[in-house]
């Protein structure tokens, strides 16, 4: 099943489609060729809008939640991606701690926990649960929806404090599940002997999003010139204030200029595509924002000096008792995906360099410029069925589930490899590489 | 779907089932470990016969056809494992020469050569078809029966005689769909500056069975420590039969002992295993024989003096003008799996170190005790239908179908790794690796 794409603008989607499809060798070479040189995050999900003009990831989350939420039938793709990402770091690895996020009772956040340590037993791994919760100290069992158990344990240091583990438990590699927002742990610092994955930097206490958009920016356009489209197909544009005190009205004025800038590309590239109906909005985000945190939608600059105090102490975040004060504002896309009559945003998963399947996140009472990362979101595995099905060739552009779903693959990935580059270029011990 | 197990003796096989099961991470992190040390082959499949008392390979196929009987569903599999071998060999390729078989008008046969290409494609690689058949002396069009058709091409040394490609077409790697049973053609020496894979000496021109079942018994014997199992349970007893004139009575009385004494060693193990009633026969095969060639089936020594002349002759392969007269004797396994009546034994594929899929070969007209791999066969991927499912640990033993399934992959891959051991030692040119 394709969704219904419900707009009359998908002339260039299904130019692109047909682009991607026809040169399948040299992107997928291209991927294989930036792998050599570089190293995917160990996991990774990507949110994609399909506007119908255009196919752009608008998240990229190192810690991804919701492997439950992918088909069963894709777990085999799983297992074999991570039976190589671990013959990476630790080849000879026995036991894996994987660290799952303290808001541990949600039952279908512990679902992905399970989810997690079933692909990850069938690699040839041990794996036990390690909390960053305070309040763990001793084991403690949590209760699955099907009735099964997990059990949390504290973490300890070993004697000499080189090693993270349990107590009668000495992993080989710790895999974070927990993406940090809270700040770094003192348990995860200096963690030299065990690989610690993804690395401290990629979690949001130090995360940027700017340095993602900005390796994102280089991705594209390089994607751009190897099957010669326009990268902005694929990206959405995007601006960055340094110091953006909005509790002044400079502040808050040097932000409108920043999005009456951005809107102004936007029209124009609308304006290029031929189409003049289109109203562009914008997206402004705090640049250390956690996961859909703070998220404003504006549609005209002028908005901007309306907005309520609360609204606008939203975007500037507090890390670890200092204030950061940059905003992104992204060009909005707008999801013109529906099933059954919801808007619907596909969401990729990876892990190391392979896309191992993705579902359709659905939300009935939101619209197609709003964020569909709200409570009432359903999530829909099985309209992704036939990803597993390899590319019709044939197929007339846009009708192909396994064409959509193929484009949906490499789009993702650019986000992944976005994420690769903007890891290597962060990381304050480059030199242990 | 489970094919019906028609047999009381399965008592040591779900034992078996139950032991893999649990002891999955230890296995997983086994193969790991000998992949570290050892290389898979580039892809294989493996028959298994399953008896209920045993579970065993009975052939390891160093260059599989049927890759066009896999589920469609089971493909992205075979992508990600394909792009792995790839990088293995040659990261940066472009170029992929495949080389089939001569007898290409055999339909389904030409379907798996597309099936082939197809998952190279999807892993980034041109491919084309590079033909051993003297005839052809220019693109030469095949239709395949969905209307599409296959072009095989004359292959040509470069004019430096180092690289072999075709015209206009300069491949980083070439990779052999032709079991070379012919003989090694003059065009496929000395290649130096490509991979060439699977490696000549993998090809029956130069390969024999008893280095394949000398290496498997080792990994047996590996696997039965590792999981405190009898070896037994997953490795038929066999013997071997260096000079073997079976034209003199001398050379026949000579394989009569050889039976007789494996024969007896297998009653003995039924009787350890309380099947009084179980009647043992071996398979007689010749060391160099290709696929199903020349297979006899033995119930009593006593058949050997009365064999004909022309199944005696069969039992002895001319080899570039060589006679190869070594013989093997092998445990006969009988399969007791049976689909809708027929007798069915599963085949495993796995492309490097991964399993891709696999489907059971059915014969409604043959005996529990006979070949398969005869006119008539029929291939049946759906029965395959849960293998992408991972185990379910609590299932009953015997009953769930992705238990069954993961043990057919761990046993088909100890024929996987016994391969690798046996092309290593094997290796004419240990020093190029």
């Amino acid at each position: 099943m394709v969704p219904h794409l419900v707009t009359a603008q998908n002339g260039p989607l299904l130019d692109l489609e047909k682009k991607i499809l026809d040169s399948t060798p040299a992107i997928e070479r291209w991927f294989r060729l930036e792998w050599q040189e570089h190293t995917p995050p160990f996991y990774c999900s990507v949110d994609l809008r399909n506007a119908g003009y255009k196919l752009a990831p608008v998240d990229t989350n190192l810690f991804p939640g919701g492997f439950n939420n992918l088909a069963t039938e894709m777990l085999p793709l799983s297992v074999q991606a991570a039976m190589a990402a671990i013959d990476k770091y630790c080849p000879d690895a026995r036991n894996l701690l994987l660290v799952p996020e303290v808001h541990t009772r949600n039952p279908s956040y512990l679902q992905n926990v399970a989810r997690l340590m079933q692909i990850f037993r069938q690699t040839g791994l041990h794996v036990r649960l390690g909390s960053l919760d305070p309040d763990v100290t001793e084991p403690t069992p949590l209760a699955l929806p099907d009735g099964n158990m997990l059990v949390v344990e504290p973490m300890v240091r070993s004697p000499n404090g080189r090693r993270v583990g349990l107590k009668d438990f000495d992993p080989c590699t710790i895999l974070l599940n927990n993406d940090l927002s809270a700040g770094i742990p003192d348990i995860l610092q200096n963690i030299h002997e065990q690989s610690l994955l993804p690395p401290l930097h990629a979690g949001w206490a130090i995360r940027r999003k700017r340095n993602h958009l900005v390796a994102y920016d280089e991705v594209a356009k390089k994607f751009g010139k190897l099957i010669d489209v326009d990268p902005w197909l694929v990206n959405p544009l995007h601006a960055q204030l340094d110091d953006a005190n909005l509790s002044e009205a400079q502040g808050r004025e040097a932000l409108a200029d920043q999005v009456a800038a951005l809107m102004s590309k936007i029209k124009k590239k609308y304006k290029e595509y031929g189409m003049r109906d289109q109203k562009p909005w914008v997206i402004v985000k705090p640049d250390a924002g956690t996961y859909g945190m703070g998220v404003l939608t504006i549609k005209d600059a002028s908005e901007i000096k309306d907005l309520s105090a609360q609204q606008l102490g939203r975007l500037s975040v507090i890390k670890d008792g200092v204030q950061v004060s940059g905003l992104v504002v992204q060009e909005g896309v707008p999801t013109h995906e529906n099933i059954d009559g919801a808007v619907a945003e596909p969401v990729v998963y990876m892990v190391d360099r392979y896309v191992i399947g993705g579902f359709y996140r659905v939300h009935a009472e939101r619209g197609i410029d709003q964020n569909l990362k709200a409570p009432g979101a359903q999530f829909v595995p099985l309209a992704f069925a036939q990803q597993h099905a390899v590319p019709d060739l044939k197929a007339k552009p846009g009708t192909a589930a396994p064409n959509r779903f193929y484009v949906y693959g490499v789009v993702a990935r650019l986000g992944l490899l976005a994420a690769s580059w903007e890891l290597e270029r962060t990381d304050p011990n480059p030199e242990v590489y």
